[in-house]
């Protein structure tokens, strides 16, 4: 399979089957992601991988709660299209994913963001290649969720990702044209 | 070729053989990136393709202005990596790759930054299974090179990626080993 098959076939999975990957896979997808490049060559990402059910209980609790508060303030525009998609506050996926993968940035490091969410990019299509889903999850209180897991020093977290095998029935949502994004 | 093989191949590329590779390949690349997910699905990337060696040449001339200017004032760590590495304010690959890939993110979208980036990791891979090469170089002057290219409105520059079949002897650098990078 070539990549532009591969990165079609992929979309965002909120919805897992019981069934636990084995955790070689998930390493094979950050072995991938570690091969990015990024600035000064820093490697400026940390990875911590939440297993444990009472972790992800507690996580998914303490993300809701800021998701809760999220939809009350939100408005306008983003209100509309949260309903149209029909999100709410409740994010299962937190305690049903078999993984939680929580993706760090060191603080410090130059362009440490952008580095980290190329590396993303890789572990996304890694992911796929195994036959593992996730959605790329950024809760709304990045403080409180970061306090529970114990954020390792001087990183920031960017993301978190549910990884199992996918059960979710929504399709992939459309992409825009060629002709609408390249200028030549 | 699994995603592996193919991520571990991939090294950052700064010279670049004088041979004009297929616009389709390029295209390709992008038609990869673009099915990346994004914050609410707004796709906020835009790509400016340049081939004019005219503009290639002014493109460095600003940069390499931007660059000077870094340099003198880059100091302690920062300036002993620059010198090891052997890195000075001359970005020939400005003028010599047969491509510059200028890649936008839109100010307005939610999570555009990470969302952009993310792409950027999709279309990297995609270069390299074509055979061709690229640097992620974000200039130091990014609104002076913005202004020469005509910024598309409301979007922000991220990065130029010089595309063309490698020439560069360099090897890739060292990445870390999981253990270092991964907690479970």
């Amino acid at each position: 399979m070539n990549l532009l098959d591969l990165a079609k076939k992929r979309k965002t999975v909120r919805k897992f089957k019981k069934e636990t990957p084995d955790i070689e896979d998930i390493k094979y997808a950050i072995n991938v992601a570690k091969e990015a490049p990024s600035g000064k060559n820093d490697q400026p990402w940390h990875f911590v991988l939440i297993s444990k059910k009472e972790d992800k209980e507690k996580i998914r609790e303490i993300c809701e709660k800021g998701e809760k508060q999220f939809y009350e303030n939100s408005k306008g525009e983003l209100r509309e299209w949260l309903e149209k998609m029909g999100f709410t506050w409740k994010k299962p996926f937190l305690s049903e994913a078999p993984f939680l993968l929580f993706v760090y940035s060191h603080i410090k490091s130059p362009f440490s963001r952008e580095s980290v969410w190329l590396s993303i990019g890789y572990l996304l299509l890694a992911l796929e290649e195994r036959g593992l889903g996730t959605v790329t999850y950024t809760p709304a209180n990045f403080k409180d969720v970061s306090d529970y897991v114990g954020l390792p020093k001087e990183y920031r977290l960017e993301v978190i990702l549910p990884i199992g095998y996918p059960d979710d029935s929504k399709p992939k949502y459309d992409r825009k044209s060629l002709d609408e994004i390249l200028t030549i």
